[in-house]
């Protein structure tokens, strides 16, 4: 990967990562002139790479940013903030003396000029948000685990309901101009990017008009596996990525290179 | 549809357009300040809905520019031009008296603040080109039919050559910044975006890392049909679309109700 150090004003520093064991996006945001940036949804296993990024970048974390708490990987929030003091912010909903900044839906998060608008996005779990920047030349959204790429976030555990989805997806998602861009939380057949207009034409379960009901059937008959990583990681990431006793050996990762230093 | 009007600084109108029967990409690209406005491979059969956009957002277009001579539907560039005098863009080797600027790699387009940088990207046509606008938050890429969603244009008629594609696909856009925004010059199946990152995985012609040589026999052996419009769309866009004599009735498009008008 090369990246570009950005000078120009009024600019954004933007960069997509990926963690392969999940198929996690991790989003870099940070203000070319202050240097402030922003993590959205890091991963636990790749905090040595956001932090080498920063440094490359001479840029500064100043706050990590959830859209939810995840079931299927550690956040790096808490090793993040170990290691370069920054905030830790989560939606308003999750409460833990672990979280520095709760966010809502109406309270713009500032990073230098950057400005983040939170949306409430429920369904995939209760307390989800998604994150709109309106940038001078695009929007840029980040779904986060209620709208994936053709896809979306399962609605079976974590106060997950699909009807709720379905509304949070058509009232604050598909009611964005149609080339909003959409950076999904997950992707699990290397994708990157859609569109508003491409999910409202192409996603299997909400695009092509379909309806609430059919939406409610179709998530209600999914038949998904039990996700391997929710029983360590759901109370790790109420504490904000803290290691959990209770993780089987062979699913670690990070956890086991921490126990170990 | 609905379109905001902008008018912050630094800002860049853009929209995303289709054309259906030939599944074109139109793009609106106009400056907030200056109200200068262009259109990027405008299709004679949207023209109308192109102008009553223009209005709408209170932009003057000022130019249209071409990728490439188009084979598969007729360009709007003639006819735009006679409704708002604006100027007509092709690639500089495409010469025709119909032409106002001619286009070339290294020399950039400009307008008002924003700038386009033309990228030579022969193959699918020897001319082709395609445009790169370096926002402040983003790259935009244009890639006509040189990149398309998970395939290319075709390289087996208009001077085309696969190899010469594969080299400028290489080249001009994959060694481009992953996170870079492609959007192509047409899609079939109601796909709108795509990124570098995405293409260089998931392309089947190209991506995954496949050679020259892969990529030249899945070229010389797609045996794809004679394109329906080629015949007369050819000389018809080197005369900047102007609708020639030769149209099969059932293809006059809005070239039948120029006839009646």
């Amino acid at each position: 990967m090369k990246f570009t150090k950005h000078t120009k004003s009024d600019a954004m520093i933007f960069h997509q990562l990926f963690e392969s064991d999940s198929s996690t996006f991790t989003y870099l945001i940070a203000d070319p002139d202050s240097r402030e940036a922003l993590l959205i949804d890091p991963v636990r296993e790749t905090v040595e790479r956001d932090l080498q990024l920063l440094k490359d970048l001479e840029l500064k974390l100043t706050a990590t940013l959830e859209t939810h708490v995840h079931a299927d990987h550690l956040t790096g929030a808490q090793k993040l903030k170990s290691q370069t003091q920054c905030k830790i912010a989560y939606p308003a909903m999750v409460q833990s003396s672990c979280i520095d900044i709760g966010i809502k839906e109406g309270e713009t998060f500032k990073l230098g000029h950057i400005e983040l608008n939170p949306l409430f996005t429920p369904g995939h779990t209760d307390h989800h948000h998604a994150y709109l920047i309106d940038t001078p030349v695009q929007k840029f959204l980040f779904t986060g685990d209620a709208l994936l790429i053709e896809s979306c976030g399962r609605t079976d555990f974590q106060s997950g309901d699909a009807e709720t989805l379905y509304n949070s997806i058509h009232n604050k998602i598909f009611s964005l101009p149609d080339e909003t861009l959409v950076y999904p939380g997950h992707d699990y057949e290397s994708r990157f990017i859609t569109t508003v207009a491409q999910e409202k034409a192409r996603n299997p379960r909400l695009g092509g008009g379909r309806s609430k009901e059919e939406f409610v059937e179709i998530m209600n008959n999914l038949d998904l596996p039990y996700p391997r990583k929710i029983d360590f990681a759901v109370p790790g990431n109420e504490k904000c990525g803290q290691c959990p006793d209770n993780i089987p050996e062979g699913l670690k990762g990070s956890c086991a290179l921490h126990d170990q230093g």
